[in-house]
């Protein structure tokens, strides 16, 4: 790719010669000959000296260097982006639909779909055009997959789920297991049986061995442009909103609701039955068991503000050496209390 | 369904015309014309007048409505037989044995059994008689499978593990993983071979990527009843008594003992090596480091009785206040002491 | 096996008959006629007058026994190499290359390699001699596996990921999923292209549904040694140093890096960013948030020195008393406070 076309790419304005040939994208510091790399945190700023980089992108309004560079609004985003550009067509060997795979006949497949070995589709499905499925994945009856959606090996997308747009699945995912719903009966329980559905909407990544419970009744719901991180549980009839992101093994027990734009670290507990506002985050290992205003910051478990909970364990760290001044408070004042009581008699 | 038939299957009261059809089930609000739904809770008898459900089903003790009715034992039980009825047969278009499944020869089938493509049986396998395996399903050697069972798409069951009767295995769960068991060897880990096997007893249900590790030697058990959760790890001789529940991404460590009728919350972690009696309830993320008795509630990391744990939260909420407090009455004593030293010169 | 071919096999010093025959491996306590045992444990010295072991493995220094007995450096270490002399071949019924594979042409396959049906190999993959791939499983593009490899059903290694030799990975385990990467812009994400890879060195085992993502640039890396325990959480660019321990349900978020020979817990959460020394050990359910030096002993969330932590714990249990005491204390001054007031009028 020449500097030019990179520039129009990132619309950029370009401080260098419009015809050097660049070969990758790489950081500052791993830079080759031929390499575009980027500054966006000015403390990386003394790497330019030294860098073997052909080029640079900058943040506008900062400095120029010697080198080669382009100004753009949002250097990281510039950085994404040239990462996507040059980024290797890896699907490119999951071509057509193997005849290997066992597509039932009902299926309606959109164009420019590709589906790999193994890989099994039920009975009035529905594949959005340019979606690629990789080996050995299952999708049960009646599922619809949008396009352009990206399912990697080994996921399992269970009866009468709905998929979005441009959805990346990773592998070994499950979407639509039956929700953990029992009904006591004597010492028993019985299966309450799990009827609805799971809803993924646009643009929403599911990552590796997530789980995502099918609803009792209605739909388990990921909204548009929503993150799940490796391990995530969703219970059944959860809502996630819009552009959230839910880090790695955290999860989310039944029917709770978590608002747009929330920050879940890992490893977080979201109890049942209650609801997240918008812009909220969790700091990792959370247990969050009562409903949360619009933009609250927790932590702890049970969770807290995390500027409370940060002043609380600061206290505690001590708590030891409190006990002790507490007992030494209490032998001081037994002792003025017992010549109290001898001045006053 | 007509409602004398409804009312015949929950063993029912009836008190509405026998010949209503009716054609699904629902919550109270948000049931439509056709549909029978429940009040279980009082709290929810308010729906009653605003319901467009054309009948319901009521607790036997409670009070009768202008609704066709009809008094059960229990009405969220009736409610979720009712489900079971209405629910669509999800499962038939998995019919017989798959030319693309791959069975040993040596396999031993019963009748009614249904295997979807790209499953693999091993040799030697038993499998029971009105068994459902989905797509994808991976059973090695010696296993055995009873009637019944519905083993959904992607899991895998490992050499000699024994499946009761009436088992759910969701998707991508693994039965018979080895045991995370190695012996130190200088600087090294030597694996200590894992030869026995897991046994998952009758009506158990275990979730979707749940992992649940073969014994050292002798076995794994889940008993009789017991439902696990999505992401449950369950290590090498750990034994789950009857009619237990365990909320998803718990895990028990190798060989502890759980009781019979237990309730472990989500994200609890039990030790190894140790015994949590029968009737025995954790709070979601809790840490059990010690052996329990029967019956105890239990809470935090280590875990303490919940109440007492409930106390040390709220006194643990106000302690940065409590530090303070302490220092102004440490101020207040030396000032005290000083003039009482004043008082004595 | 003959008692003077097992002391050859453990380089051990023999007492007893050369030529009884044993036939299995077992505990002291469970052991019968024709079995081996061992004693490590002195505690279990009480079981040799009562079982029913026809010989047993002791630690060379200890004493000897009317049983027939072989002396040798660590009486465990011999139980668990005799557990793999005695161990059924269990994979001797994946045969050569199956039919019901897809394994592209271009793949370089060494001697002696065994692939199960369904599996799916794609192009310029490697695989070294003596290695096995169980049925379900999905290998792409580029990844090479080296010699004695064992990968059970439903992994999925994804493009360019490198395996080294004796490698075992679990079932349902994913190598090489996208790193948890987005850009901010705007109130959405863009997905920042995971380029990198993974690589697992010599000698290490992944758990049962463990999940490795591959690093941004550069690799994830899992050294020699290092055995990962079931649904453990790699993030991208993490670095796990030789010859470690981490147990089930842990995560370690991104670009952390972890010394050789950690013992890390259940359920423990690692931050981003941060590093942990040689020989640290971790306590189960911790949380490190801080980069922790060689030899550390931690425990808690945030994490501390195992024994401050402890004694935090033993405080923290007693802090409704401690509030009481405070207030007994308080009102105590108070009185003493206006006695002396009363006094100094």
């Amino acid at each position: 790719m020449r500097l030019y076309e990179i520039a129009e790419l990132l619309d950029g304005e370009l401080h260098g010669p419009n015809d050097l040939e660049i070969q990758g994208v790489s950081k500052i510091d791993e830079a080759g000959t031929g390499d575009i790399s980027f500054i966006s945190n000015p403390k990386y700023r003394k790497f330019l000296s030294q860098t073997k980089a052909s080029a640079v992108i900058l943040n506008k309004n900062s400095e120029p260097t010697d080198l080669p560079h382009i100004f753009v609004d949002d250097a990281y985003v510039g950085f994404v982006l040239l990462l996507k550009a040059f980024s290797p067509k890896a699907h490119d060997y999951i071509r057509g639909i193997s005849e290997r795979a066992d597509v039932h006949h009902s299926t309606q497949v959109g164009e420019n779909v590709h589906i790999g070995p193994f890989t099994y589709i039920g009975p009035d499905v529905t594949i959005g055009k340019n979606t690629i499925i990789y080996p050995g994945s299952v999708i049960l009856k009646k599922v619809s997959i949008g396009e352009k959606c990206l399912i990697y090996p080994n996921v399992s997308i269970r009866e009468e789920c709905e998929i979005g747009n441009r959805v990346i699945i990773q592998n070994g995912a499950v979407v639509g297991s039956d929700g953990f719903g029992f009904a006591p009966k004597g010492k028993e329980y019985i299966k309450i049986p799990q009827l609805g559905k799971v809803i993924v909407e646009d643009d929403v990544e599911v990552g590796a061995n997530v789980t995502i419970d099918r609803a009792t009744l209605g739909a388990t719901i990921i909204k548009k442009g929503t993150k799940l991180d490796n391990l995530v549980q969703i219970a059944h009839n959860v809502v996630v909103g819009e552009n959230s992101v839910v880090a790695a093994q955290s999860g989310i027990a039944g029917s709770s609701k978590i608002g747009q734009h929330a920050v879940i670290g890992g490893q977080v507990g979201v109890s049942g039955h209650i609801t997240l506002g918008d812009n909220v985050t969790v700091a990792a290992q959370s247990g969050i068991s009562k409903s949360v205003e619009d933009g609250m910051v927790l932590f702890g478990t049970p969770a807290l503000p995390l500027t409370r909970q940060k002043r609380i364990d600061v206290s505690l760290r001590h708590l030891p050496e409190l006990v002790k001044k507490i007992n030494r408070l209490e032998k001081e004042l037994e002792g003025l209390k017992e010549r109290d009581g001898e001045d006053n008699t």
